[in-house]
């Protein structure tokens, strides 16, 4: 699916095509998804703050000569409006061969509504200590 | 100033109150600033993710046991619109004793205005290595 389609959908919509690109390592898909706007931001697990398209779009080359990334945002909570929809994901990615991983990762992604469609604003990622918890309150609740 | 008249205000006004509240260790006028929505998601350097009042005024509770805590939050980069305001900023952390810091902590704060004014919805930290950089683009333009 091209990115100039996913443009218009949902923040969802946005958000997927997002990972999608990564796993792809498709630079340019990935760079249309952000908001026309110099003050998005963009801080990679552990990482220095990337301010503007140019530092944005340079460090995420850098990563996909290292190859494709694969990540799937689960256990999403959300809080949006009609302009602004706020997402925290982890971000479950490849285990290591031994199958254990001490750390786990979340992401802030924001997105807000442009006369393209939904952009992103913000992609905040840290890095977190011990394994990715269960989410209980969305394994008690339906919503 | 009390942290009701401080709800009134504007995203920055309540951002100024939210680094208050932690240098008084006010665990009460820390909590008003928060959005009244369990979806509401706090982060703290290198930790996992809180979500909702009860989880997160727990964590605060533990921390200002502690004692207060005291930071400055500089080089703001916002986005906003009518709705929402999405803050990206440096916190400024008193330096250790040999003058030395190896690391900065970068936080994403999202506001949402809501019927009792603007509130917290997301406070996200994660730590990087290295010293905080200049603002290049800050020290360039005026704005």
């Amino acid at each position: 699916m091209p990115a100039k389609k996913q443009l218009i959908g949902s923040a969802d919509e946005v958000e997927a095509a997002f990972y999608d690109a990564m796993s792809r390592a498709d630079l340019d898909g990935m760079m249309a998804l952000w908001a026309e706007d110099e003050e998005i931001v963009c801080i990679h697990p552990g990482a220095a703050r990337l301010i503007g398209h140019a530092a944005i779009r340079s460090s995420w080359e850098s990563i996909f000569e290292r190859g494709s990334v694969n990540i799937r945002p689960v256990q999403l909570h959300a809080t949006h409006n009609m302009l602004t929809a706020v997402h925290s994901v982890i971000e479950e990615f490849q285990r290591t061969a031994d199958g254990k991983q001490d750390v786990h990762i979340l992401a802030t992604n924001v997105y807000v509504k442009t006369p393209h469609g939904w952009r992103i604003t913000m992609h905040h990622t840290s890095v977190a200590s011990g394994k990715a918890p269960l989410d209980m309150f969305k394994a008690s609740v339906l919503h």
